[in-house]
């Protein structure tokens, strides 16, 4: 691939634009604001303005209502051998351009799993996608050139391609994904009028699980829009669970013992089968979560403390497999829990473990 | 206070006993296992066994349902002047006591807001409590002479005492603790039998939000099943978004233009309300959450980068507020992203800053 035009500047049209530059390619660069485009041009990521004669690739870089529309008006001028869009839902674009007629054999669905709190070609970096999954959704009528220009802006972005059907993407973000933002923010909303009191206790449980309950409603409502259907699907498997749970508790709330016991069984139902399914969430590089020793430090909120913990470590050869930092309540200090991998030091000299 | 007695020597008992022992109080332990209470007293904890004369407080560190039978007998055989118990439900236990007869203005609820993913009493350490909430529950009956004891015990822990009612406690934990706990299981559920290809693409937002779904059942179980009232009227309002969302979803499958608009802007209500919900979350040092900017750093998997990273942020003397590390999926390489108050070098050089 020598020549691209990266189609929408926000955040990952403009990464995926940085990316490509920095490696070799010329990168022409639009939008439908001509602003964005020409900040995504000063940020390094190419030349805002239209290519001359056609690019090797159109990557489609615009909210998944305006994928299909931009496709087909670019392929109608002819602007590339290959075509894909980058939107967070697969199945929709794929029937809209269905239904407008387009090229299917130059076109590819994909969707690079990387996002971050902020959007727009500000926050956009060449390494956004280092390392990430980077999903592609060829169709039977997708063209191999055109699947293997898409994996070469993968390998160019240093993802990780892993190749499925659209409806089965739709399905798996609208699992790992969707739902944990929804019910992240349902959990978050019970805070919305809660007494002052009540919060004061929030610990890390509660921090962790609405962390995501603080994204901006623009880019999800845009994106779980486009994928209704899928979405409730996973939804309803939830409600059943809570409805079940809240039966479960008014049994607990009953004089009978019998009853009571089988409060007692339903929530532990819930809390097992949560336990299997947490065990599946992949860990640090995508292996299985590894479970590695826990140490907690106790540290001040002075500049240099962490510097300090995690020389010291370094000095003791100590390899910091993850960190997490715990802060108290109405004190200035708090503690950080390192993790790590006891087998990891014995494989760093060469030995080999067996499981 | 001068003396004490622990009864339940697991984490909670034990750690409170550590720290008593460390500020120069006499604790004797007990427990219903006495290799427990061996094992507390050999970390150093106090002494095994039963004490000579009342001491001045005892501290019982059992299972919510065992408390008031627990604190019952303690009383008949003149054990301590004041009884407290640390279980996390607190309305349960007091209406026990009651129907009891037990002698309630020698007693006092409390529930430090502290635990960690271990337990028993080799998890124990004196600085368990340090900077955590410790709610203490009085009632009318309760004298001031064993609410000043309580007040001693949370200051020896080094601990931030928080006076609340019984039942406003309850309704607290239920709405900070025990829902966040039940519904982080309920989306890790719908992963135990999901696809391979779709547990691949869990990120950082799946990981966060079911990471305590990997609680152990045993403790959580007990707790619920002491507190389900409120449990189960904290995950009725969430049922009801959850249905509504559900529709919401329905409707933006729907022929109709304006019913999809109506089902857009009922996920827009749900992601909103959880914004205004998050905010709420106590960040760093129980404050309101702070805005901190965030850098990511590209780190490798080698031994010393973390090191090297804190080691070069605190020679350009930048304090760290806050660290999450990011892994890539299938590869050996990472991002630690670094938060720093910007607010907070200035405030250090002496600078009174604005909001």
């Amino acid at each position: 691939m020598r020549t691209a035009a990266v189609i929408g500047t926000g955040l990952i049209g403009t990464s995926a634009a940085l990316a490509l530059t920095s490696r070799g390619v010329t990168v022409h660069l639009s939008d439908a604001d001509p602003d964005s485009a020409r900040t995504a041009a000063s940020l390094g990521a190419g030349n805002a303005g239209p290519a001359e004669g056609p690019v090797d690739l159109a990557v489609v870089a615009v909210p998944p209502a305006h994928v299909a529309a931009t496709i087909a008006e670019a392929q109608r001028s002819g602007l590339a051998r290959g075509y894909l869009d980058v939107a967070g839902v697969k199945g929709g674009p794929l029937r809209d351009l269905q239904a407008l007629g387009a090229d299917l054999s130059q076109y590819i669905g994909t969707h690079p799993m990387s996002g971050r709190e902020r959007s727009g070609p500000l926050a956009a970096t060449a390494d956004l996608f280092e390392g990430r999954p980077w999903v592609l959704t060829p169709t039977p009528e997708t063209e191999t050139e055109v699947l293997n220009l898409a994996l070469e802006l993968v390998a160019l972005c240093r993802a990780v391609p892993v190749v499925m059907d659209a409806d089965t993407h739709d399905r798996a973000v609208a699992l790992v994904s969707h739902t944990p933002q929804l019910l992240s923010s349902m959990v978050a909303a019970r805070l919305e009028h809660a007494e002052e009191t009540a919060v004061r206790l929030c610990g890390q449980g509660m921090r962790d699980v609405t962390r995501i309950a603080a994204s901006k409603p623009g880019m999800w409502i845009d994106i779980i829009s486009a994928n209704p259907g899928p979405v409730a699907d996973v939804l309803a498997g939830i409600a059943k669970d809570l409805d079940e749970t809240v039966q479960a508790l008014r049994a607990l709330q009953s004089a009978d013992e019998a009853k009571r016991r089988e409060g007692a069984a339903g929530i532990e139902d819930v809390l097992r089968r949560g336990n299997a399914g947490q065990v599946r969430v992949p860990g640090k590089h995508g292996t299985a979560p590894a479970t590695y020793e826990t140490v907690a430090v106790l540290i001040g909120d002075r500049p240099g403390e962490l510097a300090r913990v995690f020389a010291d470590a370094d000095t003791a050869g100590v390899n910091i497999e993850d960190v997490r930092m715990e802060h108290s309540t109405g004190q200035q200090a708090g503690t950080v829990q390192i993790m790590v991998d006891p087998k990891a030091a014995l494989r760093e000299k060469g030995w080999s473990l067996r499981q």
